[in-house]
C-alpha cells in the first residue's frame, strides 16, 4: 500500500473518530439520515483582507477513489471496537450525497460556506478529515504566495521551497497551490509534470565549487546552457568575485553567440546594496539586459522592502516563507453540521453555540452569493441566504452587518453570482477538470473584481460578509431559544 | 503514476537544478567525480537546546526506490536542455555510494553533520531535495512533539492535527514524527495501519447535535463503546449541561456494569477554571476516577500555563500546533558540499565561504563523537573530528570552543561513542530496520543522558559541538588561503 513512503489510498486518512462516530451512526439507525456540512474559515492568514480556494480537485480525486481495502477492514476489526455489520457494510461504502464548492482559485471571506456536503451521516460525516486537510493546506500556500506576488509588483517569483517544505505532499500540493496564487514557476520538477507548473532553476553552490575556480563553473555553464543561464554568485564574494566572472562569462561564451538572455541570482548577503552594486558593474560592462535574480528567505514584507529601498531586482525566488506560509503556517477551515433533513424532506437547521461568539456557526442548508456592482464590476458584498431564497437583481437590495444590524446599506444596479457550483450529485463528480494554467487565470481575474483596499497586507478593508434577512431570523431565533 | 492524487515514485521530487547540475557534471566529465556532502543545521526551532533526528526510514526508502521511468525521461527530453547520452545515463540511474547517518530519535546539535553521503557527484548531488524535505519535515515535528510531551510532564498527548497538516504526508509523516517524539497516540488512522502509532478518537461534536439532546448522545455512546467513552462536553455548555449529562451516562451505563474507565473532553473555554470546576463534579458525583481530555489550540507553553494554574488535566489532545509546528514551522537542514575525492583516494576539502559567519561550513570527510561522562552516564560535548581521527578513551582529551578558542576543557572518565551509523554502502541498504515503537523508546533513552539544562524551553545550555584539533586546523588554514 505504501509506495516510495506514501499511500495509495487515502481512505484511512481519516481521524479515528470519524470511524468510531460512524459505526455508531450505523448501529443507532442514523447513519442514512440527511446531514448537512459546511466547510468555512473564521480569520484569514496573515491578518489579510481575504484568502484564495484551492485543494478542490485532489478532494475530487479523494471522493471518487474512497473505498476501504480488505486490508483497512482487517485492522479495523483487529480493534474490537466495530461491529460486524459496520464492517461488513464498509466493503461497499462509497460517496454518494452531494457536494457543491466555490471554484479554485476564488477569492473567500470569513464565515462563508466555501464547500457544503449533503449526504447521508456517515459519509457526510467520514470526509471531514480529508477535506479540510486539503482544503486548508492549498489554501494556505495559494493565499500566502498571492501576498508575495502581490509584494512583487509584476515580477516574477519562483516558488524554492521543496527542501522545507512539510512532506513530499507540502511541496508538491504547495507548489500547485502556489501556482494558483500567483508564482510563475517552482523548483519542483514533479509538480510540472502531474499539474503543469513550470519547473525551473540552474546551480547550486556546489556546481561552484566542484570546478577549480568560479569563473570555470560558470563559464562551464555558459557553454552547457546558452539559453539558461542564471549564474549563482555568491559561492566566494559577490561583487570581487561573483559578479567580474558571470560578466568574463557572459561575454566570452554567450554574447559572440548574439545570446542576451542571461542573469546572475544572490543567494545571501544585503540584497538591497549588492543588487545596486551589481547593476551598475552589469550596465558599465555592456550587459544592460543581465537580469537579476534574488533568493534568501524572503516574503513579502522584505521584497516590499527591498524594493522600496531601491533594489534592482528583476526576479525572486522564495523558499521556505511560502511553502509553509511561516509567518502564519495554519489555515483554520473547519467542518460544522449545519442541518438535520427528515424524511419528508424538511431542513432541520442546526447551530453550535459557543462562548466565544466567533465559534457560534451558520445553521441551515445555505447559498453563497457575491453581489457585484454592474457599473464598475467590482464585488461589493457576499451575501449568505437560506438555500431556498433568489435574488432578484432589478430590485433594491438592503443588506446589514449580522452583529451591527443598523450598518445597513441599499444597493442597486448590481449583479449577484452564485459562488457555490455544484460538484457532486447523488455521488457522481459533475464538476469539470481545470488546468492548473486555467484556475491560476481564473483566479487573476477574480482578484481583479476585487477593491485594491482589500488586498492591502496590513488592516485590510473589512470586506462585507452578510447574512440575509430570512438567514439572520433563523439564526437569531436560535440563539434566543438556546438560553435556559 | 498518480493515485488518489499522490504520487508513487518520488525520484522526481526534485529540485530542477538537480537535473541540470546533473546533466552539466554528466557533460563535463565529473559526473563519476567522489563527493562528500553534509546534512547539518544551524539552529534549533522554537530556541530549543536541542532537535530530534527523524526521517531515516523514508529516506532509505527514497534511495531504494530511486529510478526514472520513461514518462519521466520523456518529460525531461521535452525540456530541450538535456543531451541524449545524459537521459540515456538516467534510464539505468541508481545510487551506489555510501551514507552514514544519526539513527533516528537522536538528540542533534546545530552544526554537525547528522547525515554524511559520500557518490559520484551526480547521484550525490541529486538526492539533495528529497533527503532534505525528509529530514526536516520529521525532525520538526519530533523536536517540537517532544516539547510539548516535556511540558505535560508525564501526561499523555494525542496528536489531533491532521486536517490542519500541510499536505496528507505532513499528517501521516507527521503523525509518526510525533509519535517518535513521544506523543503517545494519534488521530491519524493510516499512522496506525502503517507505522503503528495507535491511532485513538472518540467523538465530534457533530455527534452531540445528531441526537435530539446531549444526553441521548452521551448514552448512546457509553452503550456502543462502553470501554472507550471519552465524551465531548462542550457543544453547550460545559458546566450546566455538558458535565451533569456526562456523569448522569456514566453513572446509568458503565457504573453498573462496573466500568470506572471514562473521560470527559473539553474543546472550547477557559481550560484551567472549567477543569478545575469539572474536578469537583466528577468527585462529588462519585467519579473521581473520570478523567479529564482537553484541547484547543494547545502548545508547550499553554500547557505548561494550564498545569502551573492547577487545571485539573489528565491527558491533553493537540493539533495545529504541534503538526505544523506553528510558532517555528521551518527547520533549516541544509546540504552541503565538505570535500572532493582524487582518483588516488586522496580527500580534498572544500568549504563554503561566507560574509555570515554562521554559513561558513565545516570543510572535510567528518567523523561525530558524543562524548559521555563515565561516572553519570551523561552527555558531555559532540566533537566533530577528521574522518581518520581515532579518540583514546584512556587519555584526557582537551576540547575547545571552535569560534573561542580560549575556553578549553579536559576531559577525563569519559566513553566516545560514534554517532553516524553506516546506511548505505555502494548502494546496497544494510541499515537494521526499526519499528516505531523501538526508535521511539530510543529517543526517550537517548534523552535520559543530556542534562535537564539543555531541555529548558527556553534560554537552554547551549551543549558543546566542537571540532577536533585536526579538523579545526584545517577549516582555519583554508580561511585564511581564501583570503586575497
Amino acid at each position: 500500500m505504501i509506495k516510495d513512503g506514501l499511500v495509495e489510498n487515502m481512505t484511512m486518512l481519516c481521524d479515528f473518530y470519524e470511524l468510531t462516530m460512524a459505526n455508531g451512526y450505523f448501529n443507532s439507525e442514523l447513519g442514512s439520515k440527511i446531514t448537512y456540512f459546511d466547510v468555512f474559515f473564521r480569520r484569514v492568514p496573515d491578518g489579510g483582507g481575504f484568502a484564495i480556494a484551492a485543494g478542490l480537485e485532489q478532494i475530487i480525486e479523494y471522493i471518487n477513489g474512497l473505498h476501504f481495502t480488505d486490508e483497512d477492514i482487517k485492522y479495523l476489526k483487529s480493534r474490537n471496537l466495530f461491529s460486524p455489520d459496520f464492517l461488513d457494510y464498509l466493503k461497499s461504502f462509497r460517496f454518494t450525497g452531494d457536494i457543491w464548492a466555490v471554484p479554485e482559485g476564488t477569492p473567500i471571506f470569513p464565515g462563508e460556506p466555501v464547500i457544503t456536503v449533503r449526504a447521508p451521516a456517515i459519509e457526510a460525516q467520514f470526509i471531514e478529515t480529508y477535506v479540510l486537510l486539503t482544503f486548508n493546506h492549498q489554501s494556505l500556500i495559494a493565499t500566502k504566495a498571492n501576498r508575495i506576488v502581490r509584494a512583487a509588483k509584476g515580477r516574477p517569483i519562483s516558488e524554492f521551497g521543496s527542501r522545507r517544505a512539510q512532506g513530499a505532499d507540502g511541496a508538491i500540493m504547495g507548489a500547485r497551490a502556489a501556482f494558483i496564487g500567483g508564482v510563475s514557476n517552482s523548483a519542483c520538477t514533479i509538480a510540472d509534470i502531474e499539474y503543469g507548473v513550470p519547473a525551473s532553476g540552474t546551480m547550486a553552490h556546489s556546481w561552484v565549487m566542484m570546478f577549480d575556480d568560479e569563473y570555470s563553473a560558470f563559464k562551464r555553464y555558459c557553454e552547457l546552457y546558452p539559453d539558461n543561464s542564471t549564474l549563482l554568485v555568491d559561492t566566494y564574494d559577490v561583487l570581487k568575485s561573483g559578479v567580474p566572472n558571470a560578466i568574463r562569462a557572459f561575454k566570452e561564451v554567450l554574447i559572440p553567440n548574439g545570446i542576451t538572455k542571461c542573469a546572475i541570482r544572490l543567494d545571501s548577503g544585503d540584497l538591497a546594496y549588492l543588487t545596486q552594486k551589481a547593476r551598475k558593474m552589469l550596465d558599465e560592462a555592456g550587459l544592460p539586459f543581465c537580469k537579476i535574480v534574488v533568493s534568501n528567505s524572503l516574503d513579502e514584507y522584505i521584497i516590499r522592502d527591498l524594493l522600496n529601498q531601491g533594489a534592482q531586482i528583476d526576479a525572486f525566488g522564495v523558499g521556505e516563507r511560502l511553502i509553509t506560509s511561516k509567518s502564519d503556517p495554519v489555515f483554520g477551515g473547519v467542518y460544522k453540521i449545519s442541518a438535520l433533513e427528515a424524511p419528508d424532506g424538511t431542513i432541520i437547521p442546526k447551530i453550535k453555540i459557543s462562548e466565544n461568539i466567533a465559534k457560534i456557526t451558520n445553521p441551515h442548508y445555505k447559498k453563497l452569493y457575491r453581489l457585484y456592482d454592474k457599473e464598475n464590476g467590482k464585488a461589493i458584498a457576499d451575501l449568505i441566504c437560506v438555500h431556498d431564497e433568489v435574488i432578484d437583481e432589478n430590485a433594491p437590495l438592503e443588506i446589514f452587518d449580522p452583529e451591527h444590524t443598523w450598518k445597513r446599506k441599499t444597493i442597486t444596479d448590481f449583479r449577484a453570482i452564485e459562488l457555490q457550483k455544484p460538484v457532486f450529485i447523488s455521488g457522481e463528480c459533475i464538476y469539470p477538470r481545470y488546468t492548473t494554467d486555467q484556475i491560476r487565470d481564473y483566479c487573476a481575474a477574480q482578484l481583479e473584481l476585487q477593491w485594491d483596499e482589500v488586498k492591502r497586507f496590513d488592516n485590510p478593508h473589512n470586506y462585507y460578509v452578510d447574512l440575509s434577512q430570512k438567514l439572520w431570523d433563523c439564526k437569531n431565533s436560535m440563539l434566543i431559544r438556546s438560553k435556559p
